[in-house]
């Protein structure tokens, strides 16, 4: 269970109304014209599932191995990060995931050190095939693990990549095992494509429930409940030069991937030149509470009033620690909390945090999770993902490219 | 050496050169009034240094342990950590370091599981001797390791904070080793007092080559010889209506943790309510490349132009892994990186990036480090810390205080 519930100061008026509309006619027409394939990949994907399953459950060396290394960068990493980052405490026996994705060579040999090769699946995951910082650690993987990926070798790689994109091509010479990306869905929107549901499948994680928890919240969206996020994005919108910056607070620290992956959603398929070629876009940050509250709150509550924020809560956790009941003395005027779980606590910050914004007149939201469980996880995944997309119809903007990145592309190319 | 250019686009007009001037005879004020202490941490905090170094080298206890568990959060924990992550995998023989911040209870509980009693020193760290989040968790710690801090066993924990704050009186209440905070010292500034320099030196850092950089740093600049500071405080702070963002760019996935301190200082020193009464201040993104060009990038190049960009980028690791000369068949197009080190790809992506930006008219800086070292870090830190002031002064705000979020401490202690 999701409950969504906002506190915007910000008035629905009948121009709103009827924007609402219109976006939600368009989306429908971009799911029928398949604009992108994201909104189904909760059905569409269990295919892939139940083949990496298999892969997991009957390949002699995927059996064994105790580590999947995911190569991939941004829209290839950012959601598989996500979602590891929320269940590896909770779910029990799951292979340990490497992420290579930065070209950062501490990180990368500190990485490099610490795989044993007998035990490990190496997933190379590029949408376009040819990701520079992916193909070259890729190659850096081969070298330092004389990795032969034309002898029987290769079923220690898995190729996650567009239909005859290069990678393809490479995989398709060695027979080398590949899954497909669908065409139409992008890399920040991919992480329940095979992007995401391959590696975290064979991870052991419990994929089919995600899927699941995004396809309920895609049909409840398209039988038109889901009003609320019309509303958001309507006014999130309309409200963009007040309001330019959208935080995000998650009130667990497992959520921090996750934010990231917001960030990168956001950002990449808001920020964009429009159809009368203004610069628009919204600019997405996500902070985690209640530490941040000790960094950011400040500004928000008294610097410039252009930003709107989303607190995510978790009502219960596995494990409850409660704060005990310990006296010290000189430090009693902390004894108020003695007894309440750390869980408690932090719940009263996010709500305490959220009065005091919406008091001063910052327009703020809610999202509670019942519990971190996958079927949230999923709807949260596809809650974001629509979000943007209204955004994106009502910005005029293309939300599914990203065309202000290859400038620096080339002036890379040229370098070298 | 750290050098620093800047292709601001933005000129520099007479009236910001007043500005200049006295923003300049402001800060000599403060510095000779003592209304932040940091300033001068540089020399102030050798004395505390080498105290805290003779601890660990003669205590029979804190001699043999191999963890230091830091108990604090915000600016209790962010420096210290930003310290800790850009040099541990650099250093030999230091202490693991944990930090105990947020009241997350799946953080808390893995955290404490990986705790050896025996082999680990305590160091809590509040300012004001009271804070929530601190003080609860230090109470889990008590009774989770049955820590009695009336037995010898006090040995095992160290207080840090201000003179006669709650926490100090407790801690001399049972002998408790105890480091004093300076009074005019604020949390977000206190990184390069007892509050990061203790921890670190316990754990085996090189916390006086820091301290060296920062006095370096702070010396250069009130002898009149860093004009380029106040020149960019000056142009942020006269530009904010129209870029009101300042982004970190940081080319080394071990400088996460110094945005994250970045954003703690600039957002919460800076988002304030001025002499006027109006709602002011800059907003800070920290990320960190080339990972989050495939993430943020679209947005600052074809989003609102409100947007400043800093690059941080380091010149040379100490391993260099290069790409290897390995063709893949189909994959030809990524082989104009073979034989190049990874640190020249993040390197050429960090020029390309920040050419991109300045060709489209977005404000740009470059803060290049020729190594990752202690010196070079210290420096780095007293830059920011006086570029914050600098922007403060200019800002007409209290640089010092946080009265924003006194009103959810309030709301929160009515909710138990």
């Amino acid at each position: 269970m999701i409950q969504f519930e906002n506190e915007y100061l910000w008035e629905l008026d009948k121009s709103l109304e009827g924007i609402m509309i219109n976006t939600y006619e368009t989306i429908l027409k971009e799911k029928k014209k398949g604009t992108s394939g994201y909104f189904t990949l909760g059905s569409d994907s269990l295919e892939i599932m139940e083949d990496a399953k298999q892969l997991a459950q009957t390949n002699t060396f995927v059996k064994q191995c105790d580590t999947v290394v995911v190569i991939g960068i941004g829209g290839s990493s950012l959601g598989t990060k996500a979602i590891e980052s929320i269940f590896k405490h909770k779910t029990a026996g799951v292979k340990r995931m490497l992420f290579l994705e930065n070209p950062d060579e501490i990180d990368l040999s500190d990485k490099l050190v610490s795989i044993e090769k007998a035990k490990t699946l190496f997933c190379v995951v590029s949408k376009s095939g040819l990701t520079i910082e992916t193909i070259s650690i890729f190659k850096e993987v081969i070298e330092y693990f004389e990795l032969d990926y034309k002898s029987p070798q290769k079923e220690q790689i898995v190729a996650i990549t567009d239909e005859d994109s290069a990678l393809h091509k490479f995989a398709h010479q060695y027979g080398i095992k590949t899954y497909n990306i669908p065409a139409n869905v992008g890399g920040r929107f991919s992480v329940l494509s095979a992007v995401g549901i391959v590696p975290l499948t064979i991870a052991g994680y419990d994929t089919k429930s995600i899927l699941e928890g995004a396809s309920a919240m895609a049909e409840s969206f398209f039988h038109g409940k889901e009003n609320h996020l019309l509303k958001k994005a309507a006014l999130l919108t309309k409200h963009r030069k007040e309001a330019s910056i959208n935080v995000i607070f998650s009130y667990a620290n497992c959520l921090e991937d996750f934010t990231k992956w917001y960030v990168q959603l956001w950002a990449e398929s808001l920020g964009k030149v429009d159809i009368y070629g203004n610069h628009t876009g919204l600019t997405p940050i996500g902070h985690i509470g209640s530490v941040d509250q000790h960094s950011f709150l400040q500004l928000i509550m008294q610097g410039p009033r252009d930003k709107t924020v989303t607190f995510i809560k978790v009502e219960k956790f596995e494990k409850e620690i409660k704060v005990p009941n310990i006296k010290l003395k000189f430090l009693e005027k902390t004894d108020y909390i003695n007894g309440f779980s750390f869980n408690e606590l932090i719940d009263g910050e996010c709500e305490a945090t959220k009065e005091s914004l919406s008091h001063v007149g910052i327009n703020v939201d809610k999202i509670t999770l019942d519990s971190l469980n996958e079927k949230n996880v999923g709807r949260l995944i596809l809650y974001y993902e629509l979000l943007t997309s209204l955004c994106g119809i009502i910005l005029e903007v293309n939300t599914y490219d990203q065309p202000g990145v290859e400038m620096g592309k080339k002036i890379l190319k040229n370098k070298f």
